[in-house]
Parts: structure tokens; C-alpha cells; sequence
């Protein structure tokens, strides 16, 4: 390592996909001198330390966070709150508290009350991830040219946002900062709600009688499969998704009920013009993604914002 | 070529990307002696000619037909009716017809009453496909290890069905038979809701007034990115196949939104086990295509027959 760290030692709580990569990222790069973790299971806790991911692990929060002066929360959302109210009070003054959770209101509003002043929480969330999880899937590049999004609440020092901003950057992402209100609208939009109806259309196919699983899963090439490969997502972090992001995903879910509702009702009356409208309108959305160099070979379809450790 | 060819003359009418598949397939295979093809359109016809993908290629279906032993429609399903009224008179006796249709009951209703007596109908599927469409796409391996899906309606020659079975087989597929009705019954849940529901949500997105195109367009690695290349599916092609498809896709529709509704209520009621119960289900399915061999690393997501030409 030829530059200084920007970090003595940075905290991991939870080392799934997200975790373990920002561990073996922060090391690619030398951005910290120093990973603790902390690990609820002693089969996480073995795979981190056998593989070396962390440099000390711990089964809980209060030692890993001790003298840290990055803290990263990487459990399911719905963890959160607990997790907070543990570390809080063995959190340096001056250090930076962030997250990869999928929400951003609900985690302001269940770690900052816990959080001592001179503490800075800054709320992050990678949008990146692969169809695996657990802490022996993660690898450094998984964040290079994916989007992070920063929202630091209002009031927030900017030295510190600034610093976890040229962190994540060192990790190879793009970085964008908003408020966590917006963040949860665009995330239930390209995310939540796609998340929703995929899992929905999978239950739907499994509960039909005229058709036959076997027959859904032989033919599933004409489309459902891809479907499937979203509804395969952790259910334990997804569930905390919808539960804490409830109304921007209620609010969206709206919008495209009306949406299907009268494209159901072309459908009925035959309206082809209506229909191939829509089709054509859509393809050009399709062309501007891949212009803007986010469609990827890589294996990350569908697995959005990887799936956050539940240890 | 060692062995004799199964059909002397095969007619292809239309040259899109299945269309020129099934060509360069049956020729690599040494399946046909001559392949005779039709394009409406002379960009079309000159790719067909250049590339060699056809031996004759015609505007019109009456020469590409002549004396051919089996005919394959390629055609959207919307030119279904109005190819087999044109080609009908000229079809040889004892010759095949079938075609690669996305919808199967309103492919017999539309041909069939423009077929001679001894002419065997007997419509086909092949669901395979790429994200890419035209002749200039098509390749030899695209049928391998995919389904083709045979709907012979009753009395149909069972000479005939096999034959055509056959051929498919030596296309490396593999081959289902089943009634026109149940054919479209499966693809409503496994192809063209699904679809429909990419197609419905990327219009939603596209209509946001708090959350911006280049928002959608920038965070579409969280799951929304995969409906996109689904919704960039021909817009023709699929405009038909909801009008064709009409009371098996409204059918699947209504299951897909009393389930949504009770996922919803879910949501907003705090009801954290049915969605946790709903995910882990989705995910054992998941589980069930990939040990099937129906996951691929090609490049086939979301392009579920691929796009019939529309020439």
C-alpha cells in the first residue's frame, strides 16, 4: 500500500455478499487499515475467518464497533433498529455510521435516535449485487460502475459525507447523493415494485390448476424464467424491504394497477393500436439504458442490491 | 452430407430471426435439399440472398411454395391468415404446413380453413429466442436443448406430427405435443403475462411525474433493468399475440391481480409472514428451473420465441 488508509478501522454488522465485498474491496484498495466484523452465526463467523475477510470477527456488535472509525451496518433493514440501540454507546465520537440497506427513511428513523451527537450518520445503498449471497460469495469488483446512493439527513456534517462519498468512489462506484424520502420513491419504482410483481407472478403460476408446475417450469424459457430469477431474491431482506418502504411502494403499486387496468381493458376491446403504442414507447427505454452502459453480461440480473447478510 | 434429407423443399415464409435459424439449422443438419423463402421486404431479400441464408428468396408465398413438402409460417400471427389465404391454392398435396406462432388456437382457426384436403396442418412453437431479431441473427444452435411445443388438432395425420417432430429433433429440441387450447393456456402464464406486466411497468416508470426517466434509467440495476429487456420485445409481434390470445391472457391476468391485491393488503397491513412465506415459496421454484437445465448463461432472457420476422 504506497497511499495512506482513509480509514483506521472500519466496523462491518453482517457479512453477506455486501459485506464481505466491501471487505475484500477496502483491502484491494487500502483504503482501511483495520476489519472488524460481527457475525450472529458461528457458521458465518468460521467462513470469515478461515477466508480472512475480516481481520478480527465477533459474535456481537460492541467490540467490533470499538475504536472504529467507519461503521457499515449490512443486516436485513429490519434488524436495524436493534442493531443500533447495541452499538450506539461504543461508538466513537467523530466516526461515520453507514448502511447497504435497500430503504433509506425508516433507517434514519430507527438508527439516528440511538446514535450519539458527534456521530455521523450517513445512509448509503449500493445498487449492486449477484443472483448469490452469504459472505464466501462477495468480491472486490462487485461495486465497480454501479451506482451508490448517499442520503445524508439534513443538518449532516459534509466532511463526513464527502468521506464516505470518495470511499465508495475508491471502491469503483458512481456516487449520487439525495434525500432518503426521494431515494425510497426511486428504488420502489425500479426495484421494490419490479420485486413485488415478480414474486407475485410466481406465486400466481405455482397456484394455477389448469396449468401444471412441470409445464411452467419446462416452458419457462418464454419469459417467466427471468421472473423467477428475481423472485429468488432473500426473503428475510425483502420482506423488511416492503414493511419499511410501505408507502412509497403502495403509492407505485397504485400507478401500475391503473396502468394494467387499461391495458388489460385493450386488451378486451382490441384496441392493437393502444397496445403496440405502449410496446414501441417501452423499447426506447430499453435502448437509453443500455446507452447509459447499465445493462451488463454480468451475472448481477435481477439481484439488485445483493442480498444483505441476515447474520 | 451421409443421410438422405427429410423434406426435398422447405418454404420458409418470412425470414426473421426464427426463420433464418430454422434455415441455417436444416442445413448444417442436412435436413432439406432446397430452401426456398419469402420476404416482403427487399432489405430483407437482399440479406436473405447475400448471406446465402435461403437458395431462392421471393416478395410473394405463391413460388416460395411450389412444390415445397413442408412450409414453415414465420410470420407475426396478426399475417397469419391473410399468408395462408395467399398460399393456400398452391400448396402441393401431402406437403406440411406448420409455422412458429406464438399462439396456437387462433393459428388453426386463421389457416386451417384455407388448406386443401391432404394438406397436414400442424402448427408449432418453438420457444427459443434471443434479445436480437431480423435474418441477420439467426444461427444454427438456436433450437438446441429448447422446447418446441407441436399442437396438432384432432384427426391431424400422425405421420405427419411425427415427421415434423423429427425435424425439430434433428434441430436439437426438444419436442411436447398438446392441444392448440392448452398450448395457450401455458404460454398466457409463462410467456405473455409476464410480458405484459414488463411491458405495463416500464410504461408506469416512464410515466412518473416524482421520479425522473434518468433516475429510472440510472437505478435500473435494482431489478426494473431486467423488465426493460423483456419490454424490448417486437412490438408487432406481440401486439398479435395479445389479440390473439385474448381469453387465456385476460384468464391469467385476473389470477395475477387477485393475488397482487391480497400481496398489497399484505403490505399494507404489516404482514410480514404471508410475504415471507410468498418469497421462500418463489424461491423454491427458482430452484426447480435451474435444476431442470432451463437456466442458460445465453443470452435469451426475456426473448421467449424469439421475434418472428415481420416481413
Amino acid at each position: 500500500m504506497s497511499k495512506q488508509p482513509m480509514f483506521e478501522k472500519v466496523a462491518l454488522i453482517g457479512v453477506g455478499l455486501i459485506g464481505s465485498s466491501i471487505a475484500h474491496g477496502a483491502r484491494k484498495h487500502g483504503l482501511v487499515s483495520h476489519i472488524a466484523a460481527t457475525a450472529r452465526s458461528e457458521a458465518t463467523r468460521t467462513i470469515v475467518a478461515d477466508q480472512g475477510i475480516a481481520d478480527e470477527v465477533f459474535e456481537t456488535g460492541q467490540e467490533t464497533v470499538a475504536g472504529a472509525d467507519l461503521i457499515i451496518i449490512c443486516t436485513p433493514v429490519g434488524a436495524f433498529e436493534a442493531v443500533a440501540k447495541e452499538i450506539g454507546p461504543h461508538i466513537a465520537p467523530g466516526a461515520i455510521v453507514t448502511d447497504v440497506g435497500s430503504v433509506k427513511e425508516a433507517v434514519v428513523n430507527a438508527v439516528s435516535p440511538h446514535l450519539a451527537d458527534g456521530v455521523h450518520l450517513v445512509p448509503g445503498h449500493p445498487v449492486a449485487g449477484t443472483e448469490n449471497s452469504g459472505p464466501e460469495s462477495g468480491f472486490a469488483e462487485l461495486f465497480e460502475d454501479r451506482w451508490c446512493i448517499l442520503t445524508p439527513p439534513s443538518g449532516t456534517d459534509e466532511t463526513a459525507t464527502a468521506k464516505l462519498q470518495e470511499f465508495w468512489q475508491a471502491l469503483g462506484s458512481r456516487v449520487e447523493i439525495m434525500t432518503p424520502q426521494h431515494h425510497d420513491l426511486v428504488l420502489a419504482i425500479t426495484s421494490h415494485v419490479p420485486h413485488l410483481i415478480a414474486y407475485n407472478i410466481v406465486g400466481t403460476a405455482a397456484d394455477l390448476e389448469t396449468v401444471t408446475e412441470s409445464e411452467v417450469i419446462k416452458f419457462s424459457a418464454g419469459g417467466f424464467r427471468d421472473f423467477t430469477r428475481i423472485a429468488a431474491s432473500d426473503p428475510t431482506m425483502w420482506r423488511d424491504v416492503f414493511l419499511n418502504n410501505k408507502e412509497a411502494v403502495l403509492e407505485m403499486l397504485g400507478r401500475f394497477n391503473e396502468d394494467l387496468s387499461a391495458l388489460q381493458r385493450a386488451i378486451r376491446w382490441d384496441d392493437g393500436d393502444a397496445l403496440f403504442k405502449l410496446f414501441s414507447h417501452t423499447r426506447e427505454i430499453r435502448r437509453e439504458i443500455i446507452d447509459a452502459g447499465q445493462e451488463t453480461d454480468a451475472a448481477d440480473f435481477g439481484r439488485p442490491h445483493g442480498s444483505e447478510s441476515d447474520d
